[in-house]
């Protein structure tokens, strides 16, 4: 096992309830964890209540068995979503504001022998029948954290040449420790930090507004239009009382909406991308006028289609993120088959909904205003990495001018 | 490892699944079992579908976790069971007539520091909010099926002088599979063959229709009326289509409803109850007029007074069994903590509830007519084991005449 391996458990678990959703005395924690990570689950609820939670609700799922449900239940079953499941998110969301803590650690390929249009058709469903919980969260009316623990398949897929299931698994843990800055004496601490240097950036980019981004790398030559009154954001969220939340462990990014009316171009993707428990790779996505007017991957192509194709407001973007390529996860040279990682090692853009929270006064407007002005509405949410060394991004000013964001992949201010 | 455990195991789930909720094309399949018994979980789940179950629902469960939410959270917010949970259940129970898998692995002792108070609190909100389910169970609806897996707490409460926690947990499961006669060539056909002997002393009891059974045993001299037409059962039980299934694996009992309103006299029991997460032991009931009027016990005394006391119809005994003391589970001289095992080594009584289907056509009965009879009705069925070598039972007559059921502990004919 990991040197240390419970003492650093311990300081994520309390990183995550502390830092991450930041619990406050009364709030209802709703953590989605694997059956495997238990003593992590474990950890996490005595560190909720420690802090004053009032409940804790933990929603247990287990990789073999999702997919024996997807094999063998079918599609009328699986895609039947009963009432009271919906009421119950509800109410975890409408009236109790929980703070959502999602741990990940599935296989990446779960889902991979199964029939893409089934994957799909349930994605769809629960798309619209979560949506006041998806609302809720996009727009941070409830505190929120997306963070990971190693699962053995998912170690597998990340380290594929360590012999022992027990090695890949203490890789990850170790990848998921550096990234979280969890080797650090006081987390905590290093994390404010860590908030401040990306909040710099951002606040830059606020003040210049940029009408639009130019993005050129072999492969890619896009024109992304920005909303007027946009805000890139980092590493802190706030919830609507003000209470300050980190919404992914690890986070690198800075990130804005685009104008969904104004994308022209095309796109490569440079990492594979896991959805829908299938492995995506090699995207490319052409835009007209504000639409992807074509998509296709090398691997997984039926699963992108669907997901563009068969969700409302799929065809537009609703993220576009920045990440320097000498950031540190990028650097490590681990593809981790996740889009928690791997959307922190490289720029990237997000298929689906826009976060309210991107544009002054979003949090406030009807899914009408929002789209009005330029942001997407959508039951997807979907991330796909295309930066590398060699992009190029300029901003491109009101007036037409240009002005150098990223050269060969890293900051250029 | 146990030798062979991996191939036991599935025995185990392919029992369970095709002679205990014995599932057929169609049928729904929903399972109760803890986190830490995953591996088994899946096990289970294959072979449901692999039997054509169309769905089945996993609810998981950590004891550690389970006990945090007793500790930490306000009894209002403990004891508020929201209509989205009695909703999912009911229609699991109503529309979808689950067959219900529950899998015990619990630490017996897993409560004993919380309050009494509050559990009792929650067991009584539970035993009125899951009424529907409680009663398609007992009135045999649907499948049901209650077994165990071996949880490490509850090896180590049963083989403390085992030095490792494997140790215990190997020696538990070797008892789990002794049993419920897994390590048979065919434990199917070997349970055909269980559940005819049992079969021949409920045919025998049922032919003579006894009014009354009179107990004696150190501290014990009770006599309890039976109403009726009253059925005694054995192992196997009938679902409204005729499908057989089976209640508790294992099982060495056969067992009926006392008549409520005649019950007289004070008995002791002879084992360990854990009930509520909390151990009682030496438990001393009184009954005058059918009802209890003092019970008592040298440990864990207010979590048994606040059973009876507290839950509707707790003053009354449900079900009365009879289980000779040269059973297996008896002989293995081990105290499993755990009523399940427990029962079966011991003639036993339940407070609470009748079973409609232990009196002739109390399944078709309100609750109103099952009283009229002599059943009780109650939100509580809680077993408790009175049986001991020492213990004599005589059958009494409409005519008052006596026969001998059972001398010293075993069966008298």
């Amino acid at each position: 096992m990991l040197k240390n391996f419970d003492e650093n458990l311990l300081k994520y678990a309390k990183l995550l309830t502390a830092k991450g959703i930041n619990v406050q005395p009364g709030d209802w924690v709703k953590m989605t964890v694997s059956v495997e990570q238990a003593p992590f689950a474990r950890l996490i609820t005595k560190e909720a209540y420690a802090l004053g939670a009032e409940k804790v609700i933990v929603k247990w799922s287990d990789d073999e068995i999702s997919k024996q449900h997807y094999l063998h239940q079918p599609t009328k079953v699986l895609t039947d979503i009963p009432d009271y499941e919906i009421a119950e998110s509800e109410d975890h969301v409408l009236n109790h504001r929980v703070c959502r803590l999602s741990i990940l650690s599935s296989d990446p390929g779960l889902l991979n022998e199964v029939d893409p249009e089934k994957v799909a058709a349930y994605q769809k469903v629960a798309g619209k029948a979560f949506k006041a919980q998806r609302n809720a969260t996009q727009n941070d009316d409830l505190k929120w954290t997306v963070a990971a623990a190693a699962g053995p398949a998912w170690a597998a897929t990340v380290f594929p040449d360590l012999k022992t299931s027990e090695e890949q698994v203490d890789a990850l843990w170790d990848q998921i420790f550096k990234t979280c800055r969890i080797y650090n004496d006081d987390p905590i601490a290093v994390w404010d930090e860590h908030k401040k240097t990306l909040n710099e950036k951002a606040t830059k980019l606020n003040e210049i507004q940029f009408d639009a981004l130019h993005y050129t790398a072999p492969g890619t030559d896009l024109t992304l239009g920005l909303p007027e009154n946009h805000i890139w954001q980092s590493a802190e969220s706030y919830d609507p009382n003000g209470t300050e939340f980190i919404a992914n462990m690890p986070t690198e990014e800075v990130f804005t909406a685009p104008d969904t009316r104004r994308m022209d171009g095309v796109v490569r993707s440079t990492k594979p991308l896991s959805y829908a428990g299938t492995m995506i790779e090699g995207i490319e996505v052409r835009f007209k006028d504000g639409k992807i007017v074509d998509i296709s991957a090398e691997k997984g192509d039926a699963t992108i289609k669907k997901l563009v194709h068969d969700n409302e407001g799929a065809t537009g973007l609703g993220e576009v993120a920045l990440v320097p390529n000498p950031s540190p996860i990028s650097q490590s040279g681990i593809i981790f088959f996740e889009t928690l990682f791997d959307e922190n090692a490289s720029n990237h853009l997000a298929i689906g909904a826009s976060y309210p929270t991107t544009i002054q006064g979003g949090t406030k407007m009807s899914e009408e205003e929002l789209m009005e002005h330029g942001m997407n509405v959508s039951t997807a949410h979907v991330d796909f990495m295309i930066g590398s060394a060699q992009m190029n991004i300029d901003g491109i000013k009101k007036d037409g001018t240009a002005m150098p964001i990223f050269r060969n992949g890293d900051w250029a201010f």
